[in-house]
């Protein structure tokens, strides 16, 4: 049984312990890295959970709340803390916070559409276009077309940027990043709308 | 095969089709209410998803960020618009925004914590103490304090109130409810951390 450096590094990291203590728990839980790290908590020698792991991201939380109704949070990484705090990428992180709340988006990027949701889209499309009687060949090609819609519709970086709508918002990041000169990236984000069902 | 009036009534609000429409499509499935809802979007008979749906809730989206490193969106839901614009409930919502920020809850009330978490939690406690070579008599009861324990950490209702830690956040609420005069509800919250792993 081989236990990866890396886990080692990252269990030493979480719970502060010595590197023999981190490989003999990593290959007691078999390369388990949840089971180890458990393990440890269980022997007093972790305290920490996965929660406390950081990664060495700079940026900013951006929100922005529209009359108390619809509220947003965005992280936005930018390699220094310096581009951070630069009034061009606040400005940039609440333009982005300000567009989730009017366009709702489902996901950052296409990437990040599950592969139920997916595959559920996919087959409703399927079908919607066979209930219509158009004929099997034809049904593949306007399917792709019904996709790429879908992805402009439910993932940030493919939406129409709100505050011009002549670019999506991808390619309003990739102006960002050539204007600030470094690596930008819409990380994640929550939309809170007052009353919604889950 | 009978399909209650309840899914009747909220297929036709999502929907905006006819009882019958409604009714049929229902039985179809089975009583399946999102089988029912494809159904109908496949027959374009429905644009709309889920997410549209709305409860008839008033209230607040309140945020709280700090440093532009922790952001914080609350769900707090009154009865009456009147209630969500008075001062003393913008206030209630900041300061509860503010609590989160501060004290990293991870569910609002106990009820919400899920089942697989508390077991694993409750595992790992009994196991903790098993190792300290406590007697099985007493590990029942130090288990008990250790989960109530575990409560107050995790869930936002049980935590001490950070600007007054004499009460918890569940008693400030319940204070809140008396000066307002109506039922308010903590309902949900997005807590985002910069560079944190989810």
């Amino acid at each position: 049984m081989s236990v990866s450096i890396e886990e080692i590094k990252r269990l030493r990291e979480l719970t502060g312990v010595g590197m023999t203590d981190a490989k003999k728990a990593l290959t007691e839980a078999k390369g388990d890295f949840d089971k180890a790290l458990d393990a440890m908590r269980v022997k007093g020698l972790a305290k920490a959970d996965k929660k406390a792991e950081r990664e060495a991201k700079e940026g900013l939380i951006g929100e922005y709340v529209h009359s108390g109704r619809i509220g947003v949070l965005v992280e936005v990484n930018s390699e220094t803390d310096f581009v951070a705090r630069t009034e061009d990428f606040k400005t940039f992180v609440h333009d982005i916070a300000m567009h989730i709340a009017a366009s709702n988006p489902q996901f950052v990027a296409i990437a990040d559409i599950d592969k139920k949701t997916l595959d559920k889209e996919k087959d409703l499309i399927k079908k919607e276009l066979k209930e219509s009687g158009k004929p099997d060949e034809i049904i593949d090609k306007i399917s792709e077309g019904k996709i790429k819609k879908y992805y402009t519709e439910v993932c940030l970086l493919e939406q129409p940027y709100i505050k011009n709508p002549d670019q999506t918002v991808g390619e309003y990041l990739k102006e960002a990043i050539a204007k600030l000169g470094e690596n930008i990236v819409i990380r994640r984000f929550s939309r809170l709308e007052l009353g919604e069902v889950q």
